[in-house]
């Protein structure tokens, strides 16, 4: 097992939130990941069992507010970014310029035209020279770029499971691509740490309701990818929704089908398209939210109902949905094992 | 507050279950409503507190395993059928033919195509005669019929949702009827009181799945009543989903429009089409099914988004979309005030 | 049906929370009371419905800033102070004084002794003169005070299970006053609507944790009603925990008896004591929260394990533990029937 | 990392529960097990995914029917029993005296005395021989006879943290033998996988109650191992409630103490204690069971109020309160490092 690969030196920035205690949860099972800093901006100088509880005793480093000086000074080697949108683009630039490589887990690198991003962020990019260097981590579909990727672009928790679903599809040319509805269920985690009404206890549980109809953030991203499998341009209808459990996206896809596929030559047609990757399973029965809980697989299905080809795609928002996908992709930036710390 | 009204003797057949229980709840809040007696099955002779532990204390009665003419000896004027599916047209026709009024929460006497029940629930119709007179219990769409109905058919609780949510978009002719795609999201007890796999607490809670996908039983009822809205023939796809939630249904409705109406004017128009409605609530934010909990509403709003028509319809599964429907039935059929026991 | 009873012009002081919001539901359905003024700090000139989505329609009143004479000046009979502690005191007394009646939800007017609470609120009692005459509401107990009280102290959620449940024990001089360990576990509105971390759904739910332990502010209360009643002076173990669920108080009640009762004769105390009481019903199954959700209803039992006695009391935080017990406070002291828009 | 240990053969008897799951999750991750054989009684020859469609695609294996001949022409070493009582007192002896090792789930050798077996369990023990030779599975205290052990009894959910919470005071002598009460608190998947009434999740979902109120049979359990520790007889209240959540409980543990120990000197006597173990972790937060979700970890602290302590101890009870102690167990039986798989 890997006793002479190397031990890649790795900072998490922006450590007090959820998709970066799913990351910490998972390096520290990672034979080639060791995590020398921990960066902060509001919880400074805790200990990160004061921040993050559920590790206590796990790490024996303080979160701390660091420079890039101070950063590189640890001999930090990669970065992990799991800082609000806006802030990778300012946290970034100064470690890629000095070598390092990073995985961002926000979405400032995601969509590779700068007037959608100022579009749907409500600012401008200011890190041009980045983005365009930027590869849109789904290793599914981009994996060889990646071991020579500088920075990575870790998809949306929404977007993973849509474009995982939809690109046998579209790859086939077997769908309309104006057709395409994705009405996604989501746990609450997904919304992040930051107290609100919305996420408030009792406000949200016993309760499913939609939320950002026709303005969720994740469109472009899904419409960028999906235009780029299909070759021609994707439009989606997204509307997300809030469920009360902690984890989990489930996503129901309604296309539309000129070709009459049969569904046996669809499951066919999936199982051959990921045949060679770990984390998606394609199964034949309906995939619940749970069976992917606590693990990086994308559990997708594919039923046809009146004409309709209804796919469904099930994963772990924290884990497969961001800092899963993450360690994913470090693992096929450094050359180790796809599934290595994942499984 | 009418006390020159009358008291209606009641019974509930099959008292054992969530619905039943939700009904007792509701008649002992009903100043004209007198239960007088209550059939079980399997627990015969408990008491209603052995059986509901919520409404120990609140009728001195048991369960009992009853005949028809036991049924009648006590006086009973109306009969609320909580039974299951196939049981309902054995139990109420010796009661319809002595007289007595019932409304019937199961399936059986929904359809009235009889074709379509045996092909949908696998069994033959075996009361053609009173399924010929059974009005669909829909108040906000059959209410004029109700004072003179010997039997209703209460509605389905996906159903009501779906119909109430696309009633007015079918009465203005406004939308393709092919086109209707209804994502549906339950709670638990929609599944019933029968302990199954798939709704012990560890199996369903934190986890969402769709079920049924392609076959539930709520879709040709659906179908029934939108064809005889929109006067035409109308298919759904229908997409009910498990969420781990007590009560609660939102139907996420998808429809296209070659009308291109402004979401203004569609609001309005809902308004206008429920304007004499008491339990129909036209709302502008986007609806939860939390804010129907324990009432008899059924909340709904419509967004336009990239030329689709989205329709959102929340209730509470078990008295709006079941025994609160049953009393607003009863309230109709006895012509008593429509929110009676119901605010 | 009351025709003849007058119809009280209420207030609702904090009109913002869940107590506020579970007082206008119940309000709504009392035949005998008016709302005509919610106020609100910081909700001013919202309709209803933007505030308490649940409530859309329901009333056709907006939430205001409101002085004391413009309340007066609505011809408000009674006041429902909702507030924080701390606020009522101010608010209060201007209205007291000018013939209002009023009940307070707040824990300003529980504790007699002001040092006790100076003690444990942090702030000194600043209406010592209404404190003085204040009736601490928990009908079953001091019921009848309420007729001529003008002020009411709506006791606490979790006192009202501690004090029912073991005031038989200690009325009836069986236990050791010394001994008692309250062990309590409630639902997460409990916590109010404020958004905390504490409360942000992914961190309280599927988790169960103590809270507060041995700095409770219910804790002065318990102990205040309990030496009353034991006509000695009783100390406590209190210690609450947070349960993932929106509604509901159980309080495992431990104490040890020299006089070694046997549990059919405690359960007949039980029934004694609380014959002709409406809402606390003596069960002989263990009370589970979920038979008291959305009602008034303090179900108890009582068993004998191992010399010592357990006791078991379950209730709605919301309604009884709030704003039931204060409609039940309200039709005492005006005379109503005590189960008036409560059942 | 181990290359040169050696892989053990194991098999899984009783396959389809929870605790086989999770066990079956874990061993997967072992570098030094091999899971060859997986035995059921109702999944005979379904593939694992239909089983537990969560470890779909995770092990080539099917469930089967098998006779201890069978498991050992398998060249299976070591057996896990995920069996019900009853039912593993059957099953292991073939194999034990085949010469494999085994790890009990069950609670078939966790008594060391037969008659008390008999007296909670409802029948004699029919493998008395074994019995004699079983080692209490709780590492922390019996680690030293693990490398030896031919059968281990893996502790209960309740014990562990129970026996855990309680043995720092009682080793020490600080506490009175005959004043504790345990009041846990735990998640459904405790029930185990059949579906009940109780468990159904509209029973159980948003309410909390206790069950088997001094009768459940986690009490002769913990009380052979505390009294193991005093070295005196020791007789505890134990008091189980039921949380609407999966996984986790939380025991409030009450003592009293005639020595009035300081709340630091106690926490640095629970560290000295348990210095030298990786999995209890002694903390000054008041420990929830979500800080312990998916470790094996039990979190613990303690606090003295009005001169009692009070033992706060957290764990999951699938993997710390069952699978995760039998991996421990297997660890240290075979002397791989204790953590390995579990971190």
């Amino acid at each position: 097992m890997a006793t002479d690969q190397p031990v890649i030196k790795v900072a998490i920035l922006g450590a007090s939130g959820y998709t970066a205690a799913e990351l910490i949860r998972l390096l520290l099972r990672h034979p080639n990941a060791e995590i020398v800093a921990m960066t902060t901006h509001q919880d400074a100088e805790k200990n990160l069992s004061e921040v993050h509880p559920a590790l206590t005793g796990r790490l024996g480093l303080r979160l701390e507010r660091l420079a890039a000086d101070e950063l590189i000074g640890r001999g930090v080697q990669c970065a992990f970014a799991c800082l609000p949108h806006g802030k990778s683009m300012v946290a970034l630039p100064h470690l890629l310029d000095r070598g390092l490589r990073a995985v961002d887990l926000s979405a400032d690198y995601r969509l590779t035209d700068p007037n959608l991003y100022a579009q749907w962020y409500g600012e401008s990019h200011s890190d041009l020279a980045h983005l365009a260097q930027a590869v849109y981590g789904l290793p599914e579909l981009y994996g060889e770029e990646l071991p020579t990727a500088t920075l990575v672009a870790n998809p949306g928790c929404y977007p993973q499971g849509a474009i995982l679903g939809l690109a046998p599809l579209l790859a086939g040319n077997l769908i309309d691509p104006t057709s395409i509805i994705i009405d996604s269920k989501s746990g609450v985690t997904g919304a992040g740490r930051t107290p609100t009404t919305a996420t408030h206890f009792p406000e949200c549980n016993e309760s499913i309701g939609a939320y950002s109809v026709g303005r969720h953030r994740h469109t472009p991203e899904i419409e960028q990818a999906l235009t780029a499998i299909a070759g021609t341009s994707v439009e989606v209808l997204f509307t997300p929704h809030l469920v009360p459990m902690d984890r989990g996206i489930l996503s129901t896809i309604y296309v539309t089908s000129s070709r009459r596929p049969a569904q046996d030559k669809l499951l066919e047609l999936y199982r051959d398209f990921y045949h060679d990757t770990p984390f998606v399973r394609v199964v034949e029965h309906l995939p619940a939210t749970k069976h992917t809980l606590y693990t990086n697989f994308v559990d997708v299905t594919v039923r046809i109902v009146r004409n309709r080809i209804i796919v469904f795609a099930a994963l772990d928002n924290l884990v497969r949905g961001a800092s899963g996908a993450a360690v994913q992709n470090f693992n096929r930036m450094y050359g180790f094992e796809e599934t290595r710390a994942l499984m």
